[in-house]
C-alpha cells in the first residue's frame, strides 16, 4: 500500500501549504476512498483557506460574480424578518434567482415569542426555517442563504460587502465577501429603543428574537430556584423574583399577561415555597395599549391587575445590575427586566447613505422603491415613505411588514417576466399599482384566556372591538393560521393543547 | 398620603442598610399593598443580604437545621439522574421529607439525547422536571429542590455543604449553605472520561446533558451554514463538515447512525449546495459496540458502513482545534468533535474520604449503604459494589441506576415505617434482601429505521438477538413507555411523528 500512500502525500502537498490532511491507509479499514475524495483530491484550490490567514477580513477575495445576461437575474434579500421572508416566499424562482442575507437562518413569529418564554410554546413552535418559506435557496443552484450581516451597499456597482456571522473559539474567523445584486430588498428590520438610557443594553432583556425568549426563561427559571435556597433574605427574594416589563405596548402587555396566567397556575403550583414573593410590575410612561379604542383599553387595565399586574406610570432614567432609577428618584428593585418599548432604526440603516423618511427609516416612493438610486427596494420597519410622497411612514408592524413583502413580490415577477429583472434594465417597465395599506385591526391577549380584538380601520375611526374569551379564541385562531408551515401549525396546536391538559413546562435547559 | 411615605422610609430603614427600596406612593397607580408587604414589611431579617456580602461563600450562615424527633426524617439526594429521580419517584412522602441537590432541576432521558442533536426530538421532549417526578419537592412545606452543588459531607455531623448554582453578570453571587440529612443517597453520576488527553475537553463536545446536544446542533447548523458562503475552499469546507465521534459504545453509534440519517435525508435536501462535502467518522480504539453479541456488532457495522459513516480503528493522542492527533501521528481535521468514550468517576467522588469499589467509585454493601458510616447510602453511576462484597462493578447504564432507585426507595419506606428514618436510628431494622441486578438486554439503533436489541442476560451467555425494522419498533416502544410523564410520551410520540412527515428540524435558534 505504499503507492497509495504516496498518492495521499502528494496530492495533500499540492493542494495545501498550510495544514496537511494526511491520512495513512493503515489506519482506514472501510471506505477509503472518501477519504481521498475529500481530504485530498478534491482540494485544489486557489483561494487561501480562511482559516489559515486572519487578515482575510479586509481583502474580500470572493464572492457571487454580476450574473450574465443568459443567467437569472438575482434578487439580493437583506433580513428574513416578516417581510423579507414574505417577500422570497412570494418571488417566482422561474424568473429569479433568491439570495437571502441574514444573521439567523429562520423567520420568528413574533406575536408568539411572548408565550414561548414561559412554556407556554415551545421555542421551536415560533422559528420558521427559511428553507421551507423559499425551498430554492437551500436546492436552486444559482440561490443561497448566506449567515451573515451586511457590512455596506455600493449601489453605484449593484453590490454589496457581508461579513460572516460565526460563534465560539473553536470556530473560524469571520470573513468577508461580496455579493452583485440585479435588485437588492433591504429589509432588516429595526432595533429595539434604549433612548439613550444608560444600562438598558446591558441589564435588561428585549423580546424580539428566539434567543431573547431563552434568556428570559431561564433568568425567570432561575430566580425562581435561587430564591427557594436557605440563606436568602426575604428582601433579596423579593428582589429576585420581581419582573419588571418596561413599555406597555402589546408585546409587553401580553407578556405581562402571559407572566401573571404562570404565576397564577404554574408557580404556585410548582414552586408552592415562594409564590408569595413573585410580582410583576408593568411600567408604562404614558398609556397602555395607547393604539387601541378607549374601551379595550380599561378592558385591559382591568384584566392585568385583576391577574396581579401591578400597573405604574413612570419614566425610567437609568438602569442598575439589580435596580431601576426612575425619573423622580423612585428605586425598584428587580431580578428580571424586560425591556419593550418600540423599535427604532438600526445603526446598519443609520449608516446607509440612502435617502431617509422621517424618523431615520430608509425612505421610498410609493412603489417601495428607494428614489435616487437603480433597483434598490425596501420594506418592513427598515422602511418608510418618503415626506415627498405625502403619507405617513407606517407603523412597526407585522401586518404592515408582510403586505409590502407580499406586494413587492408580485411587482418584482411582473418586473421580471417583461424582461426588466436584470441590473438597469428596467426604467421603462409598468410597475402597477401603488402600494396601498389597510389596517385590518389590532390584537393582543392580557392573559386567562381573555384578549382584545381592535378592528377598526385607524386610530379615530370607529368599527368592531371585541373583548373576553371569544375574542381570545379568535386571536388564537388567527395566528394559527398564519403560522407559516404546517409543521409549525400543528406544533403550536399541539403545544397548546399540552400546556392546558398539562400545565406548562419548566424544566431548565 | 406624607403618613403612607413615612412608613415605608422606616420600614425600609429598620429593614435593610445596604439597600433603598422606597416606593414613592405618588409612582403607584394601583395595587400599593402588595408593595408596602414586598419591599419593606417583609424585610425584617437578619441574614445579611448574599449580593451585598461577596465574602458570604466562606461563611456559612444558614441552611436546614437537624429534623427534630417530632417531625419527618429528611432524605437528601445528591443528583437528579435516573438513580436519583427513580429514588425520589419512589419514596414516601408520608414518611420522609425530600431534599434533592442538583446542578439542574431536571432529569434527561439521556438514551434519546442522541436523537435531539439532529432535530428528531426536540430538547425538551427528553428533559423531565423533578417537581413532575416528585411533586413534594415543589409543594410540601419540609421538602425541596436545591439547585446547588454539593461541596462535602461531613458524616459525623450529618451534613452536607452546598454552593448554589448562578449564571450570568446580573445574578446574584453564589453562597454556601449546609443540609442535615437524616438518611443521605449520593447519586451524583460520573463525568465522561477524556483519559487526561490533551485539548478534549476544550475542544470536543461530550453527550450527557441537553446543553451538550445543543451546542451539537448549533455547531452542525452553523457549519452547514458556513461552508455555503463564498470564499472557503474546499478543503476548508470538508474539514468543518467533517463530523467525527470518538468512542463506539451504543452513544456513539446511536448518534453516528442519526447524523448519517439526518445527512442522507434533510442535508441533501435542505443543505444541497454542501450535501457532498459532509461526512461522518467514528474512531475507537477497539471494536464498536464491543458488549453486544457478535452477530450484532457485524450487523452494526454493516449497517453504519452503508449509511456513510465511516468506521476507523484508531487512539486519540492529542485534540487540536481543528484536527485530532492519531498515535501513530496520522491528523484527521474535524468540524465537529463528539466524544463519547464511557465516563469515570467525577472529582466530587475523587474527593470524598468515603470507601471506594475498584475503579474509584464510592463502595457499597449489598443494601447499597456506605460500610463505615451511618445513613449513607450510593446508587448509580457513581456506586459500585466493595471488592468484600465479592460482586463485580455494575456497568453505567441508566438500567442498572433505575433498578438501584427503585430498589433503594423501597428499603428506605421500609426502614422508614418501622421509625428507622431519623438519623442513627436504623441499626436493628430489617433492612430486606439484597440488591440483585439481572440485566435485561441492551438496544441501540444503526439509524434508518434500523436498531439492534440483544436480550441475553449477559456477555457469555445465549438469548434472543434482534435486527433490523422489528427490532427499531420495539426500540421505539421500549423508550416511549419509559419517558417517565405522560406528557413527555406524548411529545416523543408526536415528535417522532412530525419528522416522519415533515422531516428534521433545521433551523438554528
Amino acid at each position: 500500500m505504499t503507492w497509495f500512500r504516496n498518492i495521499l502525500q502528494i496530492t495533500s502537498f499540492k493542494s495545501s501549504f498550510n495544514q496537511k490532511h494526511t491520512y495513512p491507509s493503515s489506519q482506514i479499514i472501510y471506505t477509503t476512498r472518501f477519504f481521498i475524495r475529500n481530504f485530498t483530491s478534491e482540494s485544489f484550490q486557489t483561494t487561501p483557506s480562511p482559516s489559515s490567514s486572519p487578515s482575510v477580513s479586509n481583502t474580500i477575495t470572493s464572492g457571487l460574480e454580476p450574473t450574465k445576461p443568459n443567467e437569472k437575474p438575482r434578487v439580493v434579500v437583506l433580513g428574513s424578518g416578516w417581510a423579507g421572508c414574505r417577500l422570497m416566499k412570494g418571488l417566482d424562482t422561474n424568473i429569479y434567482d433568491v439570495v437571502c442575507v441574514s444573521p439567523r437562518n429562520h423567520m420568528v413569529f413574533t406575536p408568539l415569542l411572548a408565550s414561548t418564554c414561559v412554556g407556554t410554546l415551545e421555542f421551536r413552535s415560533v422559528a420558521e426555517p427559511i428553507g421551507r418559506i423559499q425551498p430554492a435557496i437551500s436546492t436552486a443552484p444559482g440561490s443561497y442563504f448566506f449567515l451573515a450581516n451586511c457590512k455596506g451597499i455600493d449601489t453605484d456597482k449593484h453590490e454589496i460587502k457581508c461579513e460572516t456571522v460565526t460563534d465560539g473559539a473553536d470556530s473560524v474567523p469571520p470573513w468577508n465577501f461580496k455579493i452583485a445584486y440585479d435588485k437588492l430588498v433591504i429589509a432588516s428590520g429595526a432595533e429595539a429603543s434604549t433612548f439613550g438610557i444608560k444600562g438598558v443594553k446591558e441589564h435588561a432583556i428585549f423580546l424580539r428574537e428566539v434567543s431573547h425568549a431563552q434568556e428570559i426563561r431561564r433568568k425567570l427559571l432561575l430566580n425562581l430556584m435561587l430564591s427557594d435556597v436557605p440563606g436568602i433574605s426575604k428582601e433579596e427574594k423579593s428582589r429576585l423574583l420581581h419582573c419588571v416589563v418596561i413599555g406597555g405596548g402589546p408585546t409587553g402587555v401580553e407578556f405581562s399577561g402571559e407572566l401573571s396566567d404562570f404565576i397564577k397556575k404554574d408557580v404556585h403550583e410548582r414552586y408552592a415555597h415562594v409564590k408569595d414573593y413573585i410580582h410583576v410590575t408593568l411600567i408604562e410612561a404614558n398609556e397602555i395599549l395607547s393604539s387601541f379604542d378607549v374601551r379595550l383599553r380599561e378592558y385591559a387595565t382591568k384584566q392585568l391587575t385583576k391577574s396581579g399586574v401591578r400597573l405604574v406610570h413612570g419614566v425610567v432614567k437609568e438602569v442598575q445590575p439589580q435596580k431601576i432609577i426612575l425619573n423622580d428618584g423612585t428605586e425598584v428593585p428587580y431580578g428580571l427586566l424586560v425591556w419593550s418599548t418600540g423599535v427604532g432604526p438600526s445603526n446598519f440603516i443609520k449608516a446607509t447613505e440612502l435617502p431617509k423618511s422621517p424618523g431615520g427609516r430608509i425612505g421610498v416612493d410609493e412603489w417601495l422603491r428607494v428614489p435616487s438610486v437603480q433597483d434598490v427596494f425596501s420594506i418592513g420597519d427598515c422602511a418608510g415613505f418618503l415626506e415627498t410622497t405625502g403619507r405617513p411612514v407606517l407603523p412597526a408592524l407585522a401586518q404592515v411588514a408582510e403586505r409590502q413583502g407580499r406586494y413587492l413580490a408580485v411587482l418584482l415577477n411582473r418586473v421580471g417576466k417583461v424582461g426588466g429583472g436584470h441590473a438597469n434594465c428596467a426604467n421603462d417597465t409598468e410597475l402597477g399599482g401603488q402600494f396601498v395599506y389597510r389596517h385590518l385591526g389590532s390584537m393582543a391577549t392580557v392573559g386567562r384566556y381573555k384578549a382584545l380584538v381592535d378592528l377598526r380601520k385607524n386610530k379615530e375611526g370607529k368599527g368592531i372591538s371585541l373583548t373576553g374569551f371569544v375574542s381570545w379564541f379568535i386571536w388564537r385562531s388567527a395566528y394559527l393560521t398564519r403560522v407559516v408551515s404546517w409543521r409549525n401549525r400543528f406544533y403550536v396546536a399541539v403545544n397548546w393543547a399540552t400546556t392546558f391538559v398539562f400545565g406548562r413546562d419548566i424544566s431548565r435547559i
